[in-house]
């Protein structure tokens, strides 16, 4: 970026407020400003987000300009691989652990920005298709009384541009709180007093399994894991009850396996970084679990089949002259909502093509591709002949 | 580097003398050893070597101060994931293709230096053990007639101590050539003179299946490939007869899988980018062989296994406490080719344990530990209960 157009954007930001609120150096964030990692978005409100975390702020962080307001960024949870001893060690400072379920969608924040509800994403963009939905299925009522609180949960279900799943017996879109957090701070709220407030406002909380002696959680999470059998619950999330140490998350094999089968179809776009730690987690749950013959040897074939599976039958469909695209929907009351999100796709890099809006009742449905180039390309040339390396 | 270190190096090359032989300015040359990408190998007889290719030049070659001498490094072979159209597309300007076999060992470049015939690794660095068994098994018989050639091959078997494998019925260790070049310009001999002029002097060439018609090449290939059936072989060179156009190489399923079985072992050291381009040659060469069902089914299933039971081969070792390595063997007449072969280890950053040698016959068998820290420590910190990340 040159010099001055960065200058032009610093100028936008309160930096003396910002710095005091996130306790960091101004000269640290004209510095991120200048490399990009502080990153402005021109968003309806626009704001700046970060692109990576910088020394204790979150990446995903969002700083809003007018009305000015901070929402920090959901914080990276770690991931055990074993459950004994990766919980004892871990929350050796607790009694108790408190289990929830981990859905299988797109994190969100939810939080008032002026009088207004918007949703972020992962990465701290405002996604308009989140704000429409996070105004229909939460509503204005919580924040009004708690402005200086985000609403951090999973958007899940069919109608899901990010993660389209149809597991859950959701009809379109529906949205699951796992953590009420200060917007400022990012500073989070017991587990049970979070629940109860998201029940006194009628607001869904992620399913709840049930609080466990740390000593003993290994063995009730591997019921619960064991449990989901073949219905793609992705896995639990395990946290302190007072949430002072940090949540920790392991997850199932099917939902493992789920996610290959989606990363490969799309190979050349997604796996070499998606595999590896995914190929890890399988081996050290086979190991824990203590498999037999016959149960590695479907763990393989899972895996294996997870794999190449969806890579052949991209192959083949280009082969076929076909082109390598992601089928997603969105379902919108207001025309307006579609537009926007495809301009914020288009900002994220995401290649979309719309299709004409089908009225479905008072909404809209809108079939979206998402065309994976490198992938339509990679295989392309290998088809055509062209050496891989 | 510190620059007068490097400056102190730069005395040692005769600057205008390997300018004008590589074809490649002397101020890049200056810049390569600073950067190390030229780097000096305080061996026997001591050398440059190229890290990287930098121009024209391959990475890997040689460069001998006192006698001084050049070996050009060995070019990487390209490789296809299809057959057809391949081989058609690649090979557009030839009638014909010679294919031989790619044997599974250790890429080796055989030259005179000075009055010495040196064993050269892929990289560039003279190996002790190879340039015993390269006297052993080649001679100077053939360099002393040809002294600006070098021969570049295979060194098979399983007293290997890179590559050892038992599949070929060696005994201990055998050399095959696939290649003859010119010494400074890397210009390659045509196949069928090459073979006829090893075996003039002796010298094993690797097997060669045929030569064919461009157009029927994919056909006779794939009857090679498949009629490996369970052996390990690795695959197939297929040539320009003239060696004009570049060499393309093609592997067999089984192979590749035994790959993967041997860098899933030492997963954390091997792993990421080892993984995918081998799973992407599998999904092509379904798709191309049209796989039925229950093919593709044992495809995915041996794709599976080679990647997860050695992973939790290695969890297990390290659960009982062991160490993981790697246990290779090499057989020397000499204890001093093992002594230097331990410090060529230490060079390459290998950490290795050599047990006490055994006498059999004339020779010494010495047993060698590679250590995996990185797979070793990984294990460890997750059964001990860290987190993944």
């Amino acid at each position: 970026m040159r010099r001055d157009a960065s200058s032009e954007l610093i100028k936008k930001l309160d930096l003396e407020k910002v710095s005091g609120l996130l306790d960091i150096p101004d000269y640290r964030l004209t510095g991120a400003i200048e490399r990009k990692t502080l990153q402005h978005v021109a968003s309806r409100p626009e704001l700046f987000r970060f692109d990576k975390p910088i020394s204790s702020v979150e990446g995903g962080t969002s700083i809003f300009i007018e009305p000015f307001d901070i929402v920090r960024g959901f914080p990276k949870i770690q991931r055990t691989l074993v459950l004994y001893p990766g919980l004892v060690t871990h929350f050796s400072s607790c009694n108790k652990v408190a289990v929830e379920e981990k859905m299988n969608g797109y994190n969100t924040r939810l939080a008032l920005v002026g009088d207004e509800l918007v949703g972020l994403t992962r990465g701290g963009f405002l996604c308009p298709y989140t704000t429409e939905k996070a105004n229909e299925l939460v509503g204005l009522e919580f924040f009004l009384d708690h402005p200086d609180l985000v609403i951090c949960g999973e958007m899940v279900g069919p109608d899901s541009p990010y993660v389209p799943k149809s597991i859950y017996d959701i009809e379109s879109l529906d949205f699951f709180a796992f953590d009420v957090r200060e917007k400022i701070s990012g500073k989070p709220m017991p587990v049970m007093e979070r629940r109860g407030l998201m029940e006194e406002y009628g607001i869904n909380s992620a399913r709840f399994f049930g609080e466990y002696d740390v000593e003993e959680a290994h063995n009730e999470i591997t019921g619960i894991i064991k449990g989901f059998g073949d219905s793609l619950h992705e896995g639990v999330v395990i946290k302190d009850p007072q949430m002072v140490i940090t949540p920790v998350k392991y997850t199932s094999s099917l939902s493992n396996c789920a996610d290959l089968r989606y990363a490969f179809e799309f190979y050349n776009d997604y796996g070499r970084d998606f595999f590896f730690p995914r190929v890890c987690r399988e081996a050290f749950q086979s190991m824990e679990w203590d498999e037999d013959e016959e149960s590695r040897r479907k763990r393989c074939l899972r895996l294996g089949e997870s794999i190449l599976l969806p890579m052949i039958e991209t192959i083949k469909k280009k082969k076929n002259g076909e082109r390598i695209a992601e089928k997603v929907q969105i379902r919108v009351k207001n025309l307006k909502t579609a537009l926007d999100f495809e301009t914020h796709l288009r900002v994220l890099g995401v290649d979309a093509v719309f299709e004409e809006p089908e009225q479905i009742g008072d909404e809209y449905l809108i079939r979206i591709r998402k065309i994976y180039h490198s992938t339509n390309d990679k295989t392309e040339s290998i088809l055509r002949g062209e050496m891989w390396s």
